[in-house]
């Protein structure tokens, strides 16, 4: 099971919330609505999507890495590298 | 019309696509996929919503803000104030 | 003169006082301060540089692009153009 | 001792060069330098400064935190608490 299982609720929540922000924003658009209220919105999407990835990281830390680091040798050195390319992947992203 | 106008169909197709990827990062957490591959499709999806917003910006930078500033007077500075505001907030998102 | 001039001074100052954080996080690595400390300064130095980025960046577009809009032509679509890559390469780091 | 102990004067020296970045900031600014070419110093300055982050943050879970998962209890968890609001700065920032 992943790390995020207990939160899953959660997460498929606010990941409904943020597919219909991504239809608001097609509408908005079709509808020629100002471009700097869409530009708002769309970082209002963007920081959405980041808070589930912050809440995913944490749970996936505080279990697969958590328990990789007890278990030791290489699969605990994986996790980490595997972790820290995601997080710059969020960082420059 | 908003400075994206010409772009618009454009801009939707890419929306609708970011659409999609909001829809399979919910089937990935129905299917308790691995946290890693969920946080490499968040970050996809992030960057793709970015980059329509960094075109909105562009279009609106050449449409809204030229005009504005050709017209002169306080309507040039509101808009200067406007657009560095969006751009703060997706600097910061 | 650059669109920053009349505030010339102020962006010194801010950038006096980065120059100064990224003293301070040397000698925090030298002294091996706790790791999530030195995070939280590197932190505190990219928002201060970002905050500068976004001082000038506003500036440029009430000063120089505002200036190429009026006179028109190929220089108002040329400014717009470096004005989009530099916030791209902002909104990307 | 830290986790990134091992490469301490690698850190040092990355941090050193931030610091002639921000010097020649200034010196950009004292002289005038055109906006968008000082905006693309500082993009560089900044990424320059998350990648410092980044490289701490993975020399952190490989050190620090594989060794309070192995300790576990109460002090796994708070490391893993730490680590998430370090990423969370780091990514909003």
């Amino acid at each position: 099971m992943p790390g995020y299982t207990a939160n899953k609720q959660d997460h498929l929540k606010r990941l409904r919330r943020i597919e219909g922000q991504t239809r608001g924003l097609q509408k908005m658009i079709e509808e020629d609505k100002y471009c700097i209220d869409v530009l708002t919105q769309i970082s209002a999407a963007t920081k959405a999507l980041e808070s589930v990835a912050l809440s995913l990281l944490e749970e996936h830390m505080a279990g697969c890495m958590v328990e990789a680091a007890r278990a030791g040798g290489a699969e605990a050195d994986e996790k980490v590298r595997e972790a820290a390319d995601a997080i710059a992947r969020l960082v420059r992203s």
